[in-house]
């Protein structure tokens, strides 16, 4: 019979995708070069050159039987190899080809680092704001997700209420640095903080925490600012990784999870890995692609317009009298909604053609996410939009 | 806590795996040209030219923000329609783009299907020989996997063993036809009988069982063989496509789930499957090659050097005094071992550089599998150690 639980899922229509549906609908009347469209996180970069002309390279030479064919189940052998060179060099952390698993991007690796680390019933903490599709990804594993309430002044974790949510039922804790929605990037003495509590729990529990990394924005950091490598505060890390955003690569699902060598049964886990991946179909990422990345792995696609969008929309809204949080990376922005209703507050914004999206999905109320990976041309035309939405719908306030 | 679950099957050590490591080792002591290696199921001709040309078309003409950009997780809807087009015109089903959906490979479609329409506890049925992957395809779901005694004869379908097994607990049946390991292709009255069968027993429980269709193996049929299109004779039938087999692309890892158009709430189970992508960690595959593929979805590699290799095996098992069930298709044969231990048989082959699989974790006994996707000349080769085997390790038998 048919399961009644995906069945239930079909009638939650997600949010970012309405306002998706509507900015196309818009875009068909006005041109969709007058529809401000800030709702989605799809890369606005072209992916480099490199990566291209390798795939091409690969085509033109390689006997097809062997670019083809059957890869190992925990990827092919020297690019795991290239990807623990690379983190090594760059982290100072010693990872090795067997502490890497290559996956179809940042959701396949969380999808085998959460069932690596707990069973139905078992708790993983995540901190507010925070990607939505984390509640899928863990629920429907049989674990529970537990939400951290944010500390809206700087975004940073508030560890009062997380020591509060901490209990021997805790086997996993989801963080995502640089933060999507939020662009804050979590702070050395965030993360250091972080590791000495769970390092504290752990023995207090009698049972390993791991952090569980999320990463794909990791190489979207803005100038000045510092982004600390979780997995060397923190030997129970499980990094998870995707070349989505850094090589522009969305559609080509590649990336993989990373198990810090000084974790307890690290290559353990790894193997595990390969085991998961039997039982949820997941087959490891195309062969032609793992070896192409292989190639580019210390490359990214230009990733300055995110910052010079960043920008522009942080001084317009600090000029707009806004409460926000300056992004240290990504390509998002999360400032507090004029309103207490932020999905009345984006609903208004739409007759201005703004496309913002309410921040109650990210576990945060009254605020709003802009993902301004959009044309600098169109952002500047935007902020005109925006001024003229602030002074006609809320003049009180400006 | 690391989950004792997936460390456990870490032990269980696959014997094919063995096989082909033996093989590898041998290899590099008399060169691989001489190790007779029938272990394993890789593709051993190219992929169509039509294939690579179209991917370097891609790469240098199309937009790469367009060609690498987030697809909709359903697949690209052209090449949904695609699908849909090609198999509606070659089958006779009048599937449209909707009841596509798109997976990473037939183990991606298996696990989609399998949690579709089955709930932990819910049974399957599946037939002997078969597949012994499916093992942790259905048992990490929590569903139970029940194997029917093979028919040895003809390795057709044991229907009373099977009416015995069925109970208003089965919620699928999971077929293989070409079939992995025996090579044989289910006849049109086999099939019937089957769908007959489900029809009344759905009626009989009150609920719908359903047909989970396995199909990697479609394109290698053999001259004057029959290959019934299973969803033409029955609607709840949930199809699984992979292009590893017909296109050599076994490490491109890419197929699809196709809903019958007359099964209750087609749609709807394609839609689920975008929900269950989301708690497995499953992406759409990668865009590049999904579009590739749509390009050549009428074309196979040149699949004929199988059916040559069967006939030259066939016709040396059958001399040797072999009893063998002729193959269909695929590029794998299922003799009957010379002795009641398969695996004794097997390691003795290994003397002669044979590298053949014993049956029982196909759930037969006392048979071995040849996977004949090697080169003509190495068969020939090998029959020559097939026959020095026999007469050595057998003489009272040949």
């Amino acid at each position: 019979m048919i399961v009644q639980k995906y069945k239930d899922m079909l009638s939650g229509k997600s949010v970012i995708r309405q306002l998706s549906e509507f900015a196309t609908a818009r875009g068909a009347e006005i041109g969709y070069d007058n529809v401000f469209d800030y709702s989605l996180g799809n890369p606005s970069v072209p992916t480099p050159r490199e990566f291209t002309e390798e795939m091409i390279r690969l085509l033109e030479t390689k006997d097809p039987m062997e670019l083809h064919g059957y890869s190992p189940s925990l990827g092919i052998t020297s690019v795991r190899e290239a990807v623990a060179a690379s983190l090594s060099k760059r982290f100072g952390v010693p990872y090795e080809g067997k502490h890497i698993f290559m996956t179809s991007g940042a959701a396949g690796a969380i999808a085998h680092a959460v069932r690596c680390v707990t069973q139905p019933g078992d708790e993983i903490l995540t901190f507010a704001p925070f990607f939505p599709e984390y509640h899928p990804y863990i629920d429907l594993t049989g674990a529970v997700l537990k939400v951290v309430p944010a500390q809206v002044e700087d975004f940073q974790i508030n560890f009062r209420a997380f020591e509060e949510m901490l209990t021997d039922k805790t086997m996993a804790v989801l963080i995502n640095t640089p933060n999507n929605p939020s662009g804050i990037v979590y702070s050395p003495e965030t993360i250091q903080k972080l590791a000495d509590t769970l390092q504290r729990k752990s023995e207090e529990y009698g049972h390993d925490i791991f952090i569980i990394s999320d990463e794909p924005y990791r190489e979207i950091v803005f100038e000045g600012v510092v982004n600390p490598c979780v997995s060397a505060y923190y030997s129970n890390t499980i990094m998870c990784y995707s070349f989505s955003k850094s090589l522009s690569l969305p559609g080509e699902r590649i990336g993989y999870v990373a198990v810090n060598p000084a974790c307890r049964e690290a290559e353990t886990l790894v193997n595990m890995c390969g085991q998961i991946s039997r039982g949820i179909g997941h087959n490891c990422p195309p062969s032609i692609i793992q070896l192409a990345v292989a190639r580019v792995l210390n490359r990214t696609a230009d990733l300055s317009v995110y910052e010079t969008n960043m920008e522009l929309i942080y001084r317009t809204l600090m000029e707009l009298g806004f409460t926000v949080v300056k992004p240290g990376g990504t390509f998002y922005i999360f400032p507090k909604a004029l309103e207490e209703d932020a999905k009345v507050f984006c609903q208004k914004a739409l007759k201005y053609d703004l496309i913002l999206v309410p921040s109650d999905s990210f576990g945060v109320p009254g605020h709003f996410r802009m993902a301004y990976c959009i044309d600098t041309e169109k952002v500047q035309r935007s902020l005109e939009a925006l001024r003229r939405f602030v002074e006609t719908e809320y003049p009180s306030f400006s």
